[in-house]
């Protein structure tokens, strides 16, 4: 078949496994239930390294030394601070909609940043700019969203604070209170965690938007919308309303069974790449059992049952908790209010897109795929109307 | 080589005719010079057709009927009011920044009509209200790119007649007189040849959003995103821009050797897809030329030098007129503001784009290609820090 006068390459249906770009930025070995970001191990870093550290080195392709730490911190905690043009736009997002969406709300103050700040098109600015326009985004994007938050709850947003790292801060500005160290830790190891994930379907589409040379804005804004589907993935809250759902060890398998036999799928089992424990799954599931309390020996249980009556009623399919499942306990157990669990997720993975825009920047091909006509022959004539 | 533990499967770059989707919405022959809506030709469409009923036809997949066209327009048409809560946005995104960004702002604009309408994401609403939301978001667009526009002059924005159609409506919006029947009737060909062009980038972003389940907003804000990108296309102001830099037919040759020996691209000449006349270039031309007057002399003098030049300087390279050439001396004569010029491209567009992710949201599958890790072996130790 041809299409533009070339022969069309067939492949499988969503581009699955088709390779839309290179990248040194990471990947997900689903088999081996692995993933890494350049070449250490996602968890590794997780567990050795602040936020600070691991954002660097998907900018920069190298774990920072103390001198280009200490820069790079001050550097992006003083891009913090809310842009004041930009607060009255936020406080209309926030009044708007019967329902609070803050990811929507995020990417209509990007959106709108763009224009506040002429942000170039990449293809029009050196490597320094998009790094900058980058930085900003990132830096930003945590005071946006906890704005959004407190001025929907009618409460004033939280000036940040550039002597807190960027996790600390983020607590500091949704709750209004100086978090704990071990709170802090913990929403740190699972922002390291969720920066990147291999080619999930928000990076693509910030991809593309760059590979189009538009500005860094416009790329974030496109992934915050794919992200913003159902179908993506990263929506801890919902694992942790199936919990509330649940509710008691007791009626674990009965809620199950009625779930599987009305064929909805089970919120935080189950994942497109993995095929064994996602690792970051095992990662929180230590995090939340080191936070402790009555939560995480529920959701431990139901965990257990849930694998079990899956692997029974669905043998073969390898259906295991993903990151979904403990992120949210975690979340819960470190103060973060629910309506803010899928916004922590986009703090950390703001960095994650920003670092594939800014490697899809130094390609100057457009990522442009072809489809297939497959409705009746054309040329027609146009028939008489009556 | 393996990623996810499946074999990749390697692909031109860009995914260069790689089948991402089917469709039922037309296709671009680019070696014959054809491309086509459904089954009719797109420049017949243009020739015989309002441009409502070519949105129709997209949206439903056959041409209306004398009632089921009554029905549509006054539909349209009652949808085109700007929402009364948007007005104070649009005021705030006109006055922003150093330069005026229309697309940006339609962006902005359409991002916060999401939250102000809690519109549903596409996997959670049926067919019926997705289309209903299409059609709020095309019906609207003109009206706040025009809105856009006057309030950036320190003018108030003209609200739309429902007694006009789109293009008429359009062109009172934007230049707040009621527009002549001939160039109406121009700007309604061009916006109905604008609609679709097969998977070009911009439509590509929109699938992608919506095959992740989101809502229509979040899939038209991306698509914007990607089309405010200079590798995109569609930017008839910066063909018009060369012409008034060329200035007189005697210094044709010197500025289009200039720009070659410089690297610089010709603008309005050259398509990805198209390796002869562009058939919407021939039908501009050919409005052009009905309108008349030196500015379409001097177009067709410059169009039949760069052809000569482009041909004796790149053989083999067939480098013809694209849309954007004669599109921009087209709406020039139609009294359309130059800044408005990639907005009216942008107004045909949306259809497009909206039948798409119509057409996408049938699908369940997500669109989610793998990238290829180029980078050292993972895992190495994290080293220690200094």
């Amino acid at each position: 078949m041809t299409n533009n006068g070339n022969t069309l390459i067939d492949v499988p249906a969503g581009l699955r496994n088709v390779i839309a770009a290179d990248t040194r930025l990471g990947d997900v070995r689903g088999k081996e239930g692995f993933y890494h970001y350049r070449q250490y191990s996602a968890i590794d870093l997780a567990t050795a390294c602040t936020f600070e550290e691991v954002w660097f080195l998907q900018f920069e392709g190298h774990l920072p030394a103390r001198v280009e730490l200490d820069v790079f911190t001050e550097c992006v905690a003083r891009l913090r601070i809310l842009p004041p043009d930009l607060l009255p736009m936020l406080s209309a997002i926030a009044a708007a909609g019967r329902e609070f969406h803050p990811i929507a709300g995020l990417r209509t103050a990007v959106s709108m940043l763009a224009t506040l700040r002429d942000l170039l098109p990449l293809w029009d600015c050196d490597a320094a700019t998009q790094r900058e326009d980058a930085l900003l985004i990132c830096a930003v994007t945590p005071t946006i969203l906890a704005a959004l938050y407190r001025l929907r709850g009618g409460l004033a947003p939280v000036a940040p604070r550039a002597d807190l790292s960027l996790a600390a801060n983020w607590l500091y500005m949704v709750t209004g209170l100086l978090p704990d160290p071990i709170a802090t830790r913990a929403i740190e190891r699972y922002l390291i965690a969720t920066i990147d994930h291999g080619f999930n379907p928000s990076t693509f589409t910030a991809r593309i938007v760059a590979s189009a040379g538009a500005d860094i804005a416009s790329a974030i804004a496109a992934a915050l919308g794919t992200f913003s589907g159902p179908l993506h993935g990263g929506a801890p809250d919902r694992a942790l309303d199936s919990l509330d759902e649940i509710g008691t060890a007791d009626r674990i398998d009965d809620w199950v069974r009625r779930k599987l036999e009305s064929g909805d799928r089970i919120m935080g089992f189950g994942h497109a790449v993995y095929r064994t424990d996602d690792p970051r799954s095992i990662m929180l599931r230590d995090i939340a059992t080191g936070l402790g309390g009555d939560l995480v020996d529920f959701a431990v249980a139901v965990e257990r049952r849930v694998v079990e009556i899956l692997a029974e009623v669905k043998p073969g399919r390898q259906l295991y908790t993903n990151v979904e499942f403990y992120a949210g306990v975690v979340m819960e157990l470190c103060g973060i209010p629910r309506a803010m669990f899928t916004p922590t997720f986009a703090v950390g993975r703001i960095v994650g897109w920003s670092a594939h825009i800014l490697e899809q920047a130094e390609n100057t091909r457009i990522i442009r795929p072809s489809a297939r006509y497959t409705g009746p022959l054309a040329p027609q004539p146009i028939p008489p109307r009556d």
